[in-house]
């Protein structure tokens, strides 16, 4: 394997910083109409990725790995979705004109070059390349190695579009070995490389933020929480727990902590138990809660470290708070800064409820299972971050740019 | 001293971060009264302070330390300044209906905990304490040691304003303990402080960067670059090179090197050294320079080094360019990514300059002085940041927020 990153990586990315939009557009659509043609090549691949898997491989990781006719169209769509979208390079965000008659615009750029180090899930290849590619950077993937085979079809039908499309095709430049040395190696790159986008676990995430001389884009924890106020509607209370805590348990914008107020437990909680019975749902009580809740199965008694806890499965943790304020500082303590909601039919409790909540995405009466890219139009993400710096929330297109100011004088000097 | 940050910093930032527009600026404006009020006591700490340093202090930084009263009078005007500016919490940057329904509105919010490390220049605690607390933070302030007497004055006008203006003093902690390992201390504090702004020399920049647990606001180096191109006016040329140089050397924003095309050399630089004669500047040349320039005063030849050496004074590098191409290569490889000028008649090679030139702030035939918070009215600056995540370019009122994401529903959940 050639040097990574290439010596002509930064003129790889020169070139995709000044391409205009119909270049970069008519390379995604090349590649996804690759897809369609290549179907065939691209499951063998993946067939022969999951045969390599060990036999107690999960079957959340199995299916990660897995593509179908059905993901392969889904990744097409995507990359015409994302075609579909406005470049966010050039935009402009500010425009002054100063004093000594300076005009000052201050427009979006590229960052650069971004690695992103992410699970054995090949589609996501296609997500980081389509969205950075189009914010006008060079990208390095590294994904999994278990995905070794598929992701190195993708990677050269990416570099044969951007080939045909008049690019360098170190626009991507793909790593297949799965040394991780070289991956603490190119954290040390910090001329060579502007941003590192670490996606998976969160052993990966640590790893690359205690190691990285690169600044990071890091996709966080969710321990979220949903609030039911004394003054919800407790049909449309139940309705939202059932749906962020069971539509999708494995992921970060689900539900983990349910915080009722005391006026309304006796009334909810038993009806949300029969409501969630389906989905054998356990819950992890604190006395309050579980003497609401009577004799029912599957309760337990909650340990001081639950609250901490996200499970990522048909778990929840719940808790009777006397009051408004007891619900913000059980968020405040134990939240991750991700997705909290509040169900309440007064305004001025959500209207605090938002004001004080500290965290990426704050809801009144709606799920939480809505902290998503696409759901808000961002044309897709890269995960979902929870640092206060650059981007909070869902990390799509715009918040791959970084931001240049342009001055135009006439021969201005400063007095 | 007690514990700092006190373990109230987090509750202190909350009451910040819903405080209405009207409460912030009253307590800006009881500042603002104060420094008039109590100047005379403020001039006597900053006397202690200035007849304590040592007697081999430079005059430099004698001068960042003193006080007198046009410059009580401008953190004053400051104060002021800072107070008109829009209130950035709360101003809303995106909106989208989403398709279930739910209304969600991207949201500026407050970072919460800044903590400033600044050099012995006491107005830079009022800068920062007067953008940080506008928008909506809790700000930990240390600066230099020798300003110890004169920033204590000023901690104690802010605490009392706090109080008079209802917000807890905590507000505002100011650290005049001298010891370094508090600082080292304080920056592992993850969880307690969101922010770490560092402004000073590059050593302590890079001690903060290479110790700290918490995300990083970096004011960096400048290396700026003036390109006279062949189609340069070259009257204005000569004005806003000697501004860039000359004006104040001692600022990032200055420029230390000086690329001309080859057209335009023999007609330029002698023009330009005679220019420069009252200001004794010191021309450290390539040989092209060298011979363009004849037998002049004050010429030394270029070293390799010398395209990577910051001067900060009377000094500059210049370098005769055969073409633009070979100006632009000079600038990727030598600048610091903070300011750099194009000097040129043409406009599109003035957009392609400003197109394919990394820098904070790119220039058309103006000075690179202009990249500074007041001058592009962002109301102040705490410094210039050459990153390019979260802020690129001067550091104000908005580059001190983070943003939320507030989703409005009527029960929608996800299907």
């Amino acid at each position: 394997m050639s040097a990574i990153p290439s010596p002509s990586t930064r003129q790889a990315a020169r070139a995709v910083a000044i391409a205009d939009r119909g270049a970069k557009d008519g390379v995604l659509l090349a590649i996804a109409r690759q897809l369609e043609a290549g179907q065939a090549e691209l499951l063998e691949a993946n067939a022969q990725d999951l045969a390599a898997l060990p036999k107690d491989a999960s079957t959340a990781f199995r299916d990660r790995l897995r593509l179908d006719a059905a993901r392969v169209r889904h990744m097409a769509e995507s990359l015409c979705q994302v075609a579909e979208l406005p470049d966010p390079v050039g935009e402009e965000l500010d425009r002054r004109q100063l004093v000594s008659g300076v005009l000052a615009r201050r427009v979006r750029s590229p960052l650069g070059v971004i690695l992103m180090i992410f699970e054995s899930r090949p589609n996501v290849a296609i997500e980081a390349f389509s969205l950075g590619f189009k914010a006008g950077n060079a990208m390095i993937l590294r994904g999994g190695k278990e995905s070794a085979r598929t992701v190195a079809v993708l990677y050269a039908w990416v570099q044969a579009a951007l080939r045909a499309g008049g690019f360098p095709p170190e626009v991507l430049q793909g790593i297949t070995d799965p040394d991780r040395a070289l991956v603490l190696k190119l954290l040390q790159l910090k001329e060579e490389i502007d941003v590192v986008v670490p996606r998976g676990g969160d052993s990966l995430i640590e790893f690359v933020v205690a190691n990285s001389k690169i600044p990071v884009i890091k996709n966080d924890r969710g321990l979220c929480h949903v609030y039911v106020d004394e003054d919800a509607d407790l049909e449309m209370a139940a309705r939202i727990v059932e749906n962020a805590k069971c539509q999708r348990p494995g992921v970060c914008n689900s539900m983990e902590t349910l915080l009722v107020h005391a006026k309304v437990a006796e009334k909810l909680l038993p009806a949300l138990h029969e409501r969630l019975t389906p989905h054998f749902v356990e819950w992890w009580c604190d006395p309050k809660a579980l003497q609401a809740l009577g004799d029912r199965p599957r309760l337990f008694a909650a340990k001081p470290e639950s609250w901490d806890t996200e499970y990522l499965d048909f778990k929840l943790n719940c808790r009777v708070v006397q009051s408004f304020e007891e619900a913000l500082a059980h968020i405040a303590l134990h939240g991750s800064r991700h997705s909290e909601a509040i169900i309440t039919k007064s305004e001025p409790r959500a209207r605090r409820f938002q004001g004080e909540v500290d965290a990426a995405a704050v809801y009144w009466n709606a799920s939480t299972r809505f902290t998503d890219g696409f759901e808000l139009g961002l044309g897709g993400e890269l995960g979902i971050s929870t640092q206060k710096l650059h981007v909070r929330g869902p990390v799509g297109l715009r918040e791959l740019t970084s931001v240049r100011w342009l001055m135009d004088g006439t021969g201005q000097v400063r007095e």
